[in-house]
């Protein structure tokens, strides 16, 4: 009796999705050195989203590591590894309609570039979180340089690793001259900019 | 300057995200034969929520074989991680205040016990696509068991590798007795009764 069904698929887009939802969806892909601030202005800019009623979603260390990627270590191919994934599922994450804020040091232009391949071209914004290592190594949030200095860690970007600065990100935020708020409100700017976001309120 | 900067995260939480959607977030896992209409009506739940407007996203071989997962062959190893890595991307949709259905025949028991470990008890719906072998032999929609047959795929689920049948899942659907409409709204009616999605309006 089953012969009858018609099995067809009505999946729902992507466009479909950004239809109902009244906005974009994109890689908002932060980079920078340990201690530049990724996290901290990726999960502000991603509060600020949410109050304005824009579906988004932060991919970060914390969330990452211990589950996706917990049979990733450090050597070269598992950090490029480490990046594929974290392309492939934000990819998922463009096609269900979300804003997906990825913070990351990510410090291959290689494997920026492969994620950047992932995606449509207006998909992907490359954000440089900017800031002077020394002013990094002074903040050393979570220990981490004073641990890389002592030797006790290895390959430690902007120690003994390098870190490959975005040549030509879509936008560059500079925590160490700009407070949070003005580094959320840049990137909202350059989101209102792209007609990716709604225009402000006038309020 | 920037020592005057609080760095303090104010991450939105998948509470925050539950109540601006007005609806809860979990994974509604498929899991049968090939050809038992998995991703059918995967596919057709997910266009009734999304018509409802409930934030959803399908995850099936389309958008992750060729993408997150396709540097996975068939070993069981790689069975296993291929699995296991659906189940930490479907985490991080359901964090994200999204359903997210997944269609894979995700044949092993363990497998799928150990996807319902990532998540909350109230976050893990195994939907059993109900459909006898003969059925779906018969319906062949990829030609896949007619190359089984000829011994052209090996290992291939319900021919010569075992599915193991779950044995409590919370919803068990008969293609081979209901239409897809049917089983869709039987998928409905089971969310509405765990008031996971709001009630249906009177109309």
């Amino acid at each position: 009796m089953s012969t009858n069904i018609v099995w067809h698929q009505t999946s729902v887009t992507k466009q479909d999705r950004r239809e109902r939802n009244s906005h974009h969806s994109a890689i908002l892909w932060f980079t920078g050195l340990s201690g530049s601030g990724k996290s901290t202005v990726a999960n502000a800019v991603s509060r600020r989203l949410f109050e304005l009623g824009i579906q988004n979603y932060v991919l970060d260390g914390d969330n990452i590591r211990h589950g996706l990627n917990k049979d990733l270590g450090f050597s070269a191919a598992d950090r490029t590894e480490n990046i594929r994934r974290i392309g492939e599922v934000a990819k998922l994450f463009v096609d269900s309609g979300q804003f997906v804020l990825t913070a990351f040091i990510s410090p291959f232009a290689e494997d920026r570039a492969l994620v950047r391949r992932l995606v449509d071209e207006d998909e992907f914004i490359e954000i440089y979180v900017s800031c002077p290592l020394e002013e990094c190594e002074k903040r050393d949030p979570k220990g981490l340089y004073e641990k890389a200095r002592r030797g006790e860690i290895r390959e430690f970007t902007g120690i003994d690793s390098p870190y490959e600065a975005p040549t030509a990100p879509e936008l560059t935020i500079e925590t160490d001259r700009y407070s949070v708020e003005e580094c959320v409100e840049q990137v909202l700017a350059y989101l209102r900019e792209r007609r990716m976001i709604p225009a402000a309120k006038a309020d």
